[in-house]
C-alpha cells in the first residue's frame, strides 16, 4: 500500500490513523517516485497494490499519466473515488456548484517570474457572472489565503481588470474536510489580515451572487 | 437518521447496506418533506439528527436552503463531505479538472417546453476550449445519455452553434462511484445507440483536448 501527499496534504487525519483503518502498512512515496511510477507499477505487476492520494484520484495529471502507464503495461486498475476540494469548496461555501467556471492555481511568484494566468481565468469567469476556485501553491510550504490575496492585489494594480480590488468580495477556506473547517467571506482588505487556521487553504472569487448565496455567505461566512 | 434520494440516486449500494454500516434505521424523505424541512428540523431541535444525501451535501440548492433554515432556528449543523459526481466525472474520464467550465443540466423536454440553456453553456465553454459537465434530468425516471444526445442534436439543428454535431466527440458515464462504472468516449452518431448500463448517467462535452486527455480517452474510453 503506497501513498503520496505532495499533490495535497492530509487534513483531519494522520498516516497512523489511516494505517489503523486499513490494517496495512503504508509507504509514502516522494514526488519523483510517483512521477516515474516505477515503485508502484513494479509492485502492481506482482500483486494487488493500493495507491492512496489526497482528494479524488485522477484530479492530478500525474495520476492520469500513471493510470495510462499501468494500462499500457497490462495492469488492471480500478479507481475508488473520494471527497475532493472541487466539490467540497462549493459545498462548504454555499456557492452554487453550476456557477463555477474554470478553476486555476496561484503559484508562488519568484525573482523575475510572476505568472498571472489564474488572474485572467478569474477575469473571464467574472465577465460571465461565474465563480472561480483558486488552488494555492504547494512547494516546501503551502500558500495561505493571505499571501494569495496579496499576490492578487499586486496583479490587479498592474492589469486593472477589476477582478481583485480592495473591496471585492472573496471567500477563504481552510482545512476543508476536517472536523473544524474555516470559512470566511468578506472584502479583500478585511480578509487579508484574518486567520484562516492551518493550511491547506483555498480561495474563491465569487461572480454574481444569487440572493441565497449571499444569505449563506452572511449566515455561515460572516459576510 | 434521514435520507433523500430525489436529487440523485444511490448507485453501488442499497439502503439496507447503509443501515448496516451505520447501525441505524434510516427514514427516507419525499421531495416535499425535504423542501419544507419540517421533519428534519423538528427532529434536530430535540436531538442529534443525521441527514444523508447522495453525493457531496450542499451541491443541491435545497440542502443549502435547509442549512440556512437550521442556522436561523439556532440549530448547529456540521457538513460531512462526500464523493461527488462533480469531481468523480472529471476523474473517471481523465479530462483535466481545471479545464471544466460551468456545468449545466439537461431537462426532459415537454409539449411546448424545450429549454436550451445547457446548450448555450456548452457553447460558451467550447469557445474557450473548456469542457462541459451535463447532469441529466431526474423525474419519475432518469434520463439516459442516449436521450440526452438526441435532445442535443435536435437543438443543434435549430441553433447551429456547432456544439453537438454528429461527429462531435462526447463522453458518456454511467454508475459512477459503483464498482462497475461505464465510461465510453466517441462521436455522437456512434454513442447515441450504445448501452451505458443502469442509470444514473452523466454526459461530458469536451472542449479542446490535451494529448494526454486524448490518450486517456483512447485507453479507457475506447475513443
Amino acid at each position: 500500500m503506497f501513498a503520496e501527499f505532495y499533490t495535497s496534504r492530509l487534513s483531519g487525519t494522520t498516516l497512523e490513523k489511516l494505517e489503523g483503518v486499513l490494517e496495512k502498512k503504508i509507504t509514502v512515496l516522494s514526488r519523483s517516485e510517483v512521477e516515474s511510477g516505477d515503485v508502484i507499477l513494479k509492485a502492481a505487476e506482482t500483486g494487488k497494490t493500493g495507491f492512496l492520494v489526497p482528494g479524488d484520484p485522477l484530479i492530478s495529471t500525474t495520476h492520469i499519466a500513471l493510470r495510462i502507464d499501468a494500462k499500457q503495461r497490462g495492469i488492471e486498475t480500478r479507481v475508488v473515488h473520494n471527497t475532493s476540494i472541487n466539490s467540497a469548496a462549493p459545498g462548504l461555501s454555499g456557492l452554487f456548484n453550476y456557477k463555477f467556471g474554470a478553476s486555476s492555481s496561484i503559484p508562488f511568484p519568484s525573482e523575475g517570474y510572476r505568472p498571472d494566468s489564474f488572474y485572467h481565468v478569474a477575469s473571464e469567469n467574472k465577465k460571465r457572472g461565474l465563480h472561480t476556485l483558486l488552488f494555492l501553491d504547494i512547494k516546501d510550504r503551502l500558500m495561505t489565503v493571505n499571501e494569495a490575496l496579496k499576490i492578487l492585489l499586486d496583479i490587479e494594480r498592474d492589469k486593472g481588470l477589476n477582478v481583485a480590488r480592495n473591496d471585492s468580495i472573496v471567500v477563504g477556506l481552510g482545512c476543508v474536510g476536517s472536523e473544524t473547517p474555516v470559512f470566511i467571506a468578506g472584502r479583500i482588505n478585511d480578509l487579508i489580515s484574518r486567520d484562516f487556521g492551518p493550511v491547506p487553504h483555498v480561495l474563491i472569487m465569487p461572480g454574481e451572487l444569487h440572493f441565497m448565496e449571499e444569505e449563506y455567505l452572511k449566515e455561515f461566512g460572516g459576510l
